[in-house]
């Protein structure tokens, strides 16, 4: 398991007349399956010092060949509905059937809570064991584009060093779900028992994006109550718009304390596969999601270069009020605000 | 009523010394509730000259301080919903109070089937005959901000002029329920009986942006089908997250046929009215749609001057391929269209 914290990253890419070499060997350590060279090319990838973009982009270029060649699958689910134990559960089951597995976190609040949801290593002790698993706290926001492009970047790298299962973990609270939902092929939403008092605390419409819906910790006492809950998940799904075209959204259990239910789990996901893959549904997603990820790009650096401009951030705050206050319009506002920010 | 053919626009605001008495005249003439002078205010707005921009934005100026005295209801549904003959049986009702309607339409299908929602003017003849009445059709897009910009400032131009009742229609298929949400009070779902199947048509978390789902045409043989309908969709609502906090999301029957139901449905927006100005809600979301407009402005300008760039214009197609076929990474390839964006 490779954890880089921030200080190290600094060190370790200080800029030096030797990068481009460096990056021509970190691109064969990768395809070669280097787990730890793979890590050091994350960490340039989530990097926000401006020279790493540059080195983390000619590495994505030489790898961007070898990448694409995995089942990518999201999972998401409130605080407790247990993702990390299903995630260690699922994987571990998953290098049993002789599988690669990266697991990758998208994590919104980790910038206030200043932890991320893998941040304890020990949370995933015995999937980390495995000498073929791969697991990736979630990196911190930045300047040079948001998490949402690292974490897509760094899938590509998994997958040019030969991991062929990418799990994206998520919080089902945010705004991250989307994103997800946007990099992956399968969308899976994990619950606890007693659906209708849970749905309160999730985000809204997060049931449409699932391609399955789990019904976790389906194990001793609470076995009927899961079933019970399952059903009613089925029963909700009936009225939702489907997440892709062509595949019904499955309700299932599991546990991922007794591992009942996981492998019907995998099940699922392989069929789906074979699903999408025949109608071309696969296929169109993922052209789809290349071309969202060029103009998320494209918007992220508009937005930064716009809100980051110094004349923009003086004025922004007054103008913001005055708007508030029924003093400008808003196109008036962002006039005098496009004005400054022209004048570079 | 007021319609405006785009010929005629172009002729009406030539540019000429006297702009700043006419916008003065205008601006008059909208406070007191001149709907010729409110429809050619209108025109202004949504006008794609770039000359005619300031005009309109120093008309809203002076007319914000008379706007937002009215209550905001969104209102959206399948085509074939019947929003058309909602509107004209609510509207004229409304109108029977001695409350002023004011009908804008949101209407994204409209660049591409020719026509708008409103366009045909016999739609509303019943509605458009009460003096208390002001239909206006939906606008076209455009250079200076979209369509959203341009709905949200016909509003406050319609509330300037003492229109105390907005009615804002959008087709409930595309992304403008979302953009309709973030500019109204209260949100509206109209939908026809057989709750299941016709939500496969609807957009995706349709349902949770809405205060109230109206079963409409529960008349004649229909009524025991739209009943068994309502309390299909009050036990879906069930699960849902509510659109407004504190607010239990209603579900409601009516019959633009026969009127029945219409009376209750304005009782249920006074309600809603009465509990979110005492919670604190109505001016929370009010302020947010303000803050929002601003950025939305901001977000649209940015991407236009970016798009609309010659050499981005050029080169985007190409490097969009090259993307597509894992030629270049993304960020890449953002990277090769700022350079030529920033070289302007």
């Amino acid at each position: 398991m490779e954890f880089d914290g921030s200080m190290e990253k600094k060190k370790r890419f200080k800029k030096k007349p030797g990068s481009v070499l460096q990056v021509d060997a970190l691109t064969d350590e990768i395809l070669q399956g280097n787990r730890s060279a793979l890590a050091k090319g994350i960490t340039l990838v989530e990097s926000n010092a401006a020279h790493h973009f540059r080195e983390a982009q000619s590495l994505l270029q030489k790898l961007l060949p070898s990448s694409g060649k995995s089942i990518r699958i999201g999972i998401t689910g409130v605080p407790g509905a247990g993702k990390s134990t299903f995630i260690e559960a699922f994987g571990v089951f998953l290098c049993g059937l002789g599988h690669k597995v990266a697991v990758l976190a998208i994590d919104p609040s980790s910038t206030v809570s200043g932890g991320s949801i893998l941040g304890d290593k020990t949370r995933m002790e015995r999937l980390s064991r495995q000498p073929n698993a791969f697991i990736r706290p979630s990196p911190s926001g930045g300047k040079l584009g948001g998490v949402h492009r690292k974490t897509r970047e760094s899938m590509l790298l998994c997958e040019a060093a030969g991991f062929d299962v990418i799990l994206i973990e998520t919080v089902g609270v945010g705004q991250s779900e989307v994103a997800v939902r946007e990099m992956v092929d399968f969308f899976m939403l994990l619950v606890l028992t007693g659906a209708g008092d849970e749905l309160q605390g999730m985000k809204k419409g997060i049931m449409e994006l699932a391609d399955a819906i789990v019904v976790n910790k389906a194990d001793g006492a609470n076995e009927p109550v899961a079933e019970k809950t399952r059903l009613e998940y089925k029963r909700i799904i009936h009225f939702l718009q489907r997440s892709t075209p062509g595949w019904d959204t499955k309700a299932l259990s599991c546990s991922a304390l007794t591992g009942k239910g996981i492998p019907e789990i995998w099940t699922v996901v392989r069929n789906f596969r074979d699903a999408v893959e025949e109608s071309g549904v696969f296929g169109e997603r993922r052209k789809e999601q290349i071309r969202d990820w060029l103009h998320t790009v494209i918007s992220d650096h508009l937005h930064f270069s716009f809100y980051q401009n110094v004349g923009v951030k003086s004025l922004l705050p007054k103008l913001e009020k005055d708007v508030l206050n029924g003093e400008k319009t808003a196109a008036g506002a962002a006039d005098e605000l496009f004005e400054v920010f022209y004048k570079r």
